[in-house]
């Protein structure tokens, strides 16, 4: 047996868009083994899913479908089972997250169109109602909320409106920010919203959900091109028998209930919007004060995961800040936007303002030990 | 926060095809969070592919590749990424999850042939290799190595041979059998083995994977209908990474790691089938004392699970036997074959002899409780 966890070891956080920190009660939810067609665990999927509709203000006109895998995998059932194939999509781009959404409809063979951003720039409403009065071919508008590629808030509740105006119907792609920003699929008259366990609602990574109207998936049979993801098909079988269709990751499952549960306590959205919001501030300017730039304004900035420009002086070396953090229980996230050198530290999952500053006194230990000065932490642009 | 264990409890087995009940020392390994770009886990996730390689003897030939999900995604993601658009699958079904297979071919838009026996029955390679010779536009066989709906062991080495020699692909779901049963992807010439992580392995559910020829693997590229489910992409990104394309279910993955440290100190493939033969013979020893008669003969019946045939005794209630079992931490699985009615009793996971013998004590007890009598026992056909 290899030894996994040394008690003395600092605990361990990951500042990373996921998989992320998770409580202890959480992770302690996974010691028990549970029988997938036993009433118990019938049982804990239907509440789940039911606590994920209503934290999406959906409980009287959606439902949630949750899916084995990761978000990628919820978001590729969602579109597959919701667009049909004579459908049409405009997808806006401003990441990576995007442009993998462009990626799947090219996969699945769904036609699309694209309205592609710089990763610093929201993609705009009014060009948006330009685009579908355009072209009366497309059905859906497909958008994420927090493009964690460079963290940036995309302005969904602009888009829904002008969606709903030209009468078409809104996918958003919340999966780094659901449970952490209000968002309301009434209000923004959405059809679908997809999101996974393991980002705000600090769940162990393994399944995803969309949340979707309930007409919309009734009307979805036979869209998908795949079995396993297809969610018209899950959703028929949940409601008959109360089981996933396929073996579910049940010890994950279970880490999910324990983190609604702790999602609750925390004071829901709001309260855990607060904490990440919290987290964001010390870390930017934390990072701010030791010299750092930011990549984004902070009108654009959600409190998801800071992206920050590569320092100019040929002294800093990221893997090397990387390493010395790693060491000391602290796991950053190499790469971020393409448009210019830079990395990601996020400000969400079972972390504090104290891992917050642990994380800052950690990167100034390590800007130290390279000779790295102030100075020479601006970006070399 | 829910209680989820009562220290007191008994220990829960689950004796189904799965989900099944796993180790103290695997669920313990889901008690870290990992960070899925993090060298200690891209370290973890190539020593995982390799000891799965090495199990099914195809460290020179083949390559393991992971993908999220259960089983039933790893086997459809194998179907799309290695069957080309133009090819056409021999499909042999006894059972649901050979129909899944063709279902899954239906779906995904692969050409493909049924050749279906009875659910007693193995298909026959004599007739396999005249499927074969009657059509040359067949490219691969597909088999189920254990088809859990009954239980049947299906002569996948007769099969192997046939399809070799007719100069046609194999692909083997061996869902239920890798880690237990020898299988040997060069004596077998297969393209592909298929399996998950909580079977015979004993991990939890969460992922799947195929073992997978790399010249076929090398050859597959833009075969696949899917982008999460496309196998060719995932080891295309592997290869150049070490990481997984998407999050991967860390936890899980841990998990499997410890599983397979357990399965190697137990003495292997060897090992672990003996324990499971031998689960198997006090099982189906101890129902045959009771008065129970299995759908199987020995002979067809592989260490695996056992289907029962359902008593004719009115008395005779499989929720009430359920139930009472369930209370005692004894979990069945209901369902089985759609020849006659029936039950099924699993025999693998970390389950020993000792567990046999208690659920055949509470079984048998749950009976007299239920007024059910030895000659009851006989199924009412």
């Amino acid at each position: 047996m290899r030894l996994i966890m040394k008690d003395d070891a600092p605990r361990q956080i990951l500042l990373t868009p996921g998989p992320l920190t998770t409580s202890d009660a959480t992770r302690h939810a996974m010691l028990r083994d549970w029988g997938s067609r036993d009433q118990a665990f019938i049982a804990m999927t239907a509440r789940v899913r039911a606590r994920l509709t209503q934290l999406a203000g959906g409980a009287d006109s959606h439902i949630c479908v949750p899916v084995q895998g990761s978000g990628t995998f919820a978001v590729e059932a969602t579109l597959g089972t919701l667009i049909p194939p004579g459908g049409k999509a405009l997808i806006c781009i401003n990441g990576a997250y995007g442009k993998r959404i462009a990626k799947i409809c090219t996969v699945i063979g769904r036609a699309h169109e694209i309205y592609e951003t710089a990763e610093d720039t929201p993609p705009d409403a009014a060009r948006i109602a330009t685009l579908l009065a355009d072209d009366s071919g497309i059905t859906h508008v497909v958008v994420v909320h927090c493009e964690t590629t460079s963290g940036i808030l995309n302005p969904i509740a602009d888009i829904a409106e002008v969606t709903a105006a030209a009468d078409r119907r809104l996918i958003v792609d919340a999966m780094s920010s659901f449970g952490a920003l209000p968002l309301d699929v009434g209000a923004l008259k959405a059809e679908a919203v997809i999101a996974s366990a393991n980002k705000c609602l600090e769940g162990a990574p393994g399944l995803g959900y969309a949340i979707i109207e309930k007409s919309a998936l009734t009307a979805a049979a036979g869209n998908a091109p795949s079995l396993s993801l297809d969610l018209h098909d899950q959703h028929v079988y949940m409601e008959r028998t109360g089981q996933w269709r396929f073996t579910p990751p049940t010890h994950v499952l279970a880490a999910l209930d324990a983190a609604l549960d702790q999602h609750e306590a925390e004071g829901g959205v709001a309260a855990r919007g607060a904490r990440y919001a919290d987290n964001c501030r010390v870390l930017i300017d934390g990072l701010r004060a030791l010299g750092f730039e930011t990549f984004l304004p902070d009108a654009l900035q959600a409190p998801i995961i800071v992206t920050v420009r590569m320092p100019g002086d040929p002294a800093f070396d990221f893997q090397r800040l990387y390493n010395r953090l790693a060491e000391q229980g602290v796991v950053l996230y190499p790469g971020a936007v393409t448009q210019e050198k830079s990395f990601r530290i996020g400000c969400i999952g079972q972390v504090f303002e104290a891992d917050m500053r642990r994380a800052l006194t950690a990167i100034e230990a390590a800007l130290s030990e390279m000779g790295v000065h102030k100075d020479g932490l601006k970006p070399s642009v």
